[in-house]
């Protein structure tokens, strides 16, 4: 049922009659155009990108009013296309759309590009509108780019059905980019093309995903040969349900999917919404997606940019070995310091070097102070040429070091004559050529014009460039996760024993022993309880079960227990028992006169541990997600929660609760043992397996206090909480 | 003894004949020179730039070869001039330096430039080449900038001592930059003259601070009549203790003064040590004195130069009002889901628009979804030059609104006549002529070049740009936290009346009746404490106090009394506390057999509160620096800590707290009543004093735990531990 589960079972549909149609019908073109080339209708727009590119496929346009556009043969309407065409792009106002997807479709066309907005993003009538959109994606398979988009660019396929002007000199290469944002789309294409000279193999702006979703055109491109790096803008998912096993299957053919998820504040959320009509999630929810998807998560236009220029760049990921030993050559010492601060914010180190290095540089070159990293070449490297190469090859050579980072002013402002950037890149290209080891620049700030003579022979070296020492780190330890993620994260098996589905479960909350019982079923450990109906049973259960017990009443009318005097914990013989049961009868009955009892149940109170709570709740995105923290101010004031998409592998447990802030807790402080971390796991695992055998008939789950116990000892649940839909 | 008490009193040499001097010397200067512009001699370099620059003073070269070089007047040595000139520069090997610095004294010059590394940043023969300078610079006033730096640049003064070549159309304008590192001067100054067209008033590349310090050198600009605002890179703080003293007239200037500081982290503290020679001293602690400066704390190269390009212009900042609600309007749905989220990251909201916006906006402008804020102007901005006027005007009239920010893509990178960025700027440029609301643009990407027909009207118009939504929402919280130090920070009286000095007291740990008295004597209430040297008198003390009391052993020779079984707690009548001096007395000579006892203390037990820790520390820049946190998890474990650096006031205090995440749990939380805040505000204002007043002798303090009662009801101190030099 959880499509998670068997990531091979999820079925995709074609995209190809939408990504590389054979044949095109324009709505929305005319012979009257104006003279700026921002002003002209689109659908003239995205004949002449057509042409322009080069496309070879037919190429029809639909107008009442004439018989030829732009040399393209002209329809009345799109039954009149002699041959059905595979892709229609309509370039006319929302209200037009619904009528004529749907006479397309009767037509035999499978795919449709919607450029116009005013549909799921507005009021109630544009809703109305994408609901035939999606009707007709859902039903008919058709496929839809849009509503409120820009369109799609394939490359390759020379097919740019695309609403914006395409500059010349466009690039080609490895990167598809999707965004939610038509006019992030181009930016950012502009951005890795000029900056970073990063050539695209497609981009989409898909809009509000009517039809075709971002886990469908992921999909596709990790299917595309032309592909080698995914990267989108998204701000909302539509089939999060599939988004886990496509990550899975990127991560299987080696292209990594780098994701700037947009909509993680309240106001934020507001804004996707109203522009893309978007539910974005929460963002921790969000966050756990991506970890256990192996998605490179960054979290600014400018790391994405970067993060796509490194992932790109084939020869530089080759040589990476997945260490996060940086060394940094600098002609800067100030830079030396702001980028070993912007290391250490992201968790890269910053190693000393080898001795070996130290005492070969002292020898090799001249009167330097201090050799050590980050190696800082000081003024005498600009003043003697023979220093910068002797410095670098030192840091490809040293022992210490995974990647060698250079600070290289590629986008210095200055006057060409007083530049000095283009005698270092000779240099790198040389020493890159035969470098073992992964090379790349950064500059110290971010902006200005990037030096075209340094940037295209650096990447064709295999050296690409970054700007600024922050998003330069932060990417460094972005790659350094996903070669972790591909070494364990996708060839973990997925756990798929399941237990005899539980039946239909009554609604509401349920009763605390059929919740129990519930927990039970998934491995949960529970503390020992009992319920009764007298005193006396209550004495021979505590005797039984053995001092100290809690006396709980139970009544699934009552939920805050403590409240009405409902709860006595810490009970050491049986007249403390009689006692507690008689006070808690009479208080009970008192303040909560009208409620049904069920009895009173007598637990053995649970031996000293880490109080924790483990829980599922449900997200408006992904659906059940399981959380777990460590009870008292860590969840309550410091809302220190971890979050685990279902289904949990017990390695995702644990990197789950590694999160924690709090995380040292369990593994023992102020002279407490550890905590039984294995256990824990365990039980979380079973938690995220009860979420998905409920499937949606589970609102939320609360076991709090989850008590564990010093390691070996394992876990026991102390209450729960279970309410169905 | 401290000046940071009054302000007024610190003593400041005057910097003129460095910063501005009538006639320089330069040492190091040739008739050979290569034809490379950077290999040219250094001291060549110097004469071309004072040249180029038009310097008015008189310009003599030192070389013992020539009788002129570059047309100035050359002599063979300092002492051979004449008459003695302002300020020498030497372009000279660092070997050379300390002699000739002090034949420069001796022939009357009073300042010097010191390119040559080589000093306190290597080892111990540059150390005490370093020491040669500082002694020249403290005992005879002589005025270095250097050594291991590029030198001063005052451009309205038109006196470039600068070893880095100048690039023609150097842009004079308010900012005067101070840089620890020479790279990152000249880095910084390009990014702000060609990316932002910010001119420069002064350049100064202070390198290891021998003779001149940053706080020399920001008084200087404070007091610099063509400066308006100072920005700075650190890597350490050489006169930490005139920081706050100048900082706070600046403030009073209304100069603001934007620093980033590098070495926070350990890495880049070595990096700091290994380049400059500095002491980074804790990033805490630099927090606390910027915050209680009022200095403008950035955190990357970026956005140093944001905040430099806002700051500065003139009619942005008088339009200001200080508050933290942006209106933002972008082409880009996108950009407004993004730029919300970096809103919600540093604390700046985004509000909703008035009712009467929104509806206004539904008449004048066509078929729009939402009318919200962010305001998406959508394709429509782009295909009617009527809208994105009117979406503008909305929001400079909003009354929701306090700063008015435009996404404008000023740095895209497309070719020209596919850029829409002039059609909108013209109408910002209109619109800010009469705006009574300050406007600022952003682009999405940060990079690429920026469009200088965009930029400078722009700027002329008053309205700044910066790059990307993350530095843009950055320095309009910077700028509002700026302006809310400017209305309460710097006006507030600095506590001067002060307790009778104590007494010299005696070296280490201090005994902890003595401890108590010391704390007691600023105004910090005591539990009730009795030293007793018996058990009939611990009894007769614990009556007397009632009931519940602790027993605690008294010995200086034990730290942690509880190891040795030397603290008994919660005991309730007299038989309990006979039985534990019993148990203790016993105990205690067991298990710390040597150790010279000096009673036993009986305290009444505290009630019920909030446990916390408050406390003095030495930091290696900043000296004795109040620590204050809650106890428990919150210090120990996610290390939790509030810092003020002493005097503090009560407010200070207030707001240190205020930055705990527990911060909370002093409100009340979980039931519990609200702690008394301004009890433990006036305590840590007593510790500060005592920090103050004790000077050097105090090593460390630690009140633990100081128990915060229910508002009202105070604080009490149960222990201390005093460590006296």
């Amino acid at each position: 049922m959880n499509t998670q589960l068997q990531p091979d079972a999820v079925a995709w549909r074609d995209l190809t009659p939408l990504m590389n149609p054979r044949s095109v019908a324009i709505v929305g073109a005319s012979q009257r155009t104006d003279a700026l080339p921002n002003r002209e209708p689109r659908g003239n727009r995205v004949i002449r990108n057509l042409k322009n590119f080069g496309y070879p496929g037919r190429i029809v346009a639909i107008n009442p009013k004439y018989s030829e556009v732009m040399d393209c043969p002209c329809y009345p309407d799109i039954g009149a296309i002699p041959e059905p065409v595979d892709c229609v792009v309509l370039a006319v106002p929302n209200r037009h759309v619904p009528d004529l997807l749907e006479s397309a479709a009767a037509a035999g066309t499978r795919a449709a590009v919607v450029f116009a907005a005013g549909f799921a993003e507005t009021g109630a009538e544009g809703k109305a509108r994408q609901a035939r959109l999606e009707a007709l994606s859902r039903e008919r398979g058709f496929l839809i780019c849009g509503p409120n988009c820009y369109g799609v660019l394939n490359v390759f396929g020379k097919a740019p059905l695309f609403a914006s002007a395409i500059p010349s000199g466009f690039l080609a290469g490895p990167v598809a980019l999707v965004s939610q944002s038509g006019g992030l789309s181009t930016t950012i294409a502009n951005a890795l093309m000029l900056n970073r000279r990063v050539g695209l193999s497609h981009i989409v702006s898909c809009g509000n995903q009517s039809g075709a979703t971002f886990e469908e055109y992921f999909n596709y491109f990790v299917e595309n040969e032309n592909t080698r790096v995914i990267a989108a803008f998204v701000e909302g998912f539509k089939q999060p349900e599939k988004l886990l096993a496509v990550a899975r299957k990127a991560a299987e053919h080696d292209k990594p999917l780098i994701i700037l998820k947009g909509g993680r504040s309240e106001v934020s959320k507001r804004a996707a919404a109203t522009h893309s009509g978007s539910l974005a999630g929460s963002a921790e929810v969000v966050d756990a997606a991506f970890r256990q998807g192996g998605i490179v998560s960054v979290r600014s236009l400018n790391e994405l940019i970067d993060a796509v220029s490194v992932f790109s760049c084939e020869t530089f990921v080759k040589r990476y070995n997945g260490g996060r030993r940086i060394g940094v050559l600098s002609g800067s010492g100030g830079e030396c310091t702001l980028v070993s601060d912007a290391a250490a914010n992201v968790g890269i180190e910053v190693p000393e070097l080898t001795a070996t290095t130290k005492s070969q540089l002292q020898e090799s070159v001249a009167d330097f102070g201090n050799m050590n990293n980050p190696l800082d070449g000081t003024g005498a490297m600009y003043d003697d040429d023979k220093i910068f190469p002797r410095l670098l090859q030192a840091l490809i050579d040293d022992a210490n070091i995974d990647v060698v980072t250079i600070n290289l002013e590629a986008n210095d402002p200055r006057p060409k004559e007083l530049k000095s950037s283009n005698r270092f890149s000779a240099a790198i290209e040389k020493a890159a050529a035969s470098s073992p080891k992964p090379i790349v620049c950064f500059s110290s700030v971010v902006g200005g014009p990037v030096d075209p003579e340094i940037l295209l022979p650096l990447r064709q070296a295999g050296v690409p460039l970054m700007e600024g020492a922050e998003c330069a780190t932060a990417t460094i330890r972005n790659l350094a996760d996903y070669h972790a993620f591909k070494k364990t994260g996708k060839t973990e098996p997925v756990s798929t024993a399941t237990p005899t589905p539980p039946a239909k479960l009554p609604s509401g909350i349920l009763p605390a022993q059929a919740a129990f019982h519930l927990i039970e079923q998934f491995g949960i450990p529970l503390v020992l309880t009992v319920l009764t109906q007298s005193t006396d049973e209550a004495v021979a259960a505590a005797e039984s079960m053995g001092f100290p017990v809690a006396l709980k009443i139970e009544s699934s009318e009552i939920t805050h227990k403590s409240d009405v005097g409902g709860v006595a914990l810490k009970l050491s013989n049986a007249s403390e028992v009689r006692e507690a049961h008689a006070r808690m009868s009479s208080e009970v009955s008192q303040r909560a006169p009208n409620a049904k009892i069920d009895g009173v149940v007598v637990q053995r109170m649970a031996r000293d541990g880490v109080e924790m709570i483990l829980g599922v709740k449900r997200d408006p995105l992904f659906g059940p997600v399981v959380l777990c923290g460590i009870g008292g101010i860590l969840v309550e004031l410091l809302k220190d929660v971890a979050v685990g998409i279902p289904p949990l592998t017990c390695d995702q447990a644990r990197d789950t609760l590694k999160r924690l802030r709090g995380f040292a807790i369990l593994e023992g402080v102020r002279g407490k043992p550890p905590a039984d971390i294995d256990a824990l796991c365990d039980a979380m695992v079973g938690v995220s397996r009860l979420a998905i055998e409920l499937g949606d008939q589970l609102v939320g789950l609360d076991i709090n206090p989850m008590i564990v116990l010093p390691k070996g000892q394992g876990v026991v649940a102390v209450d729960a909480l279970v309410e169905i839909k």
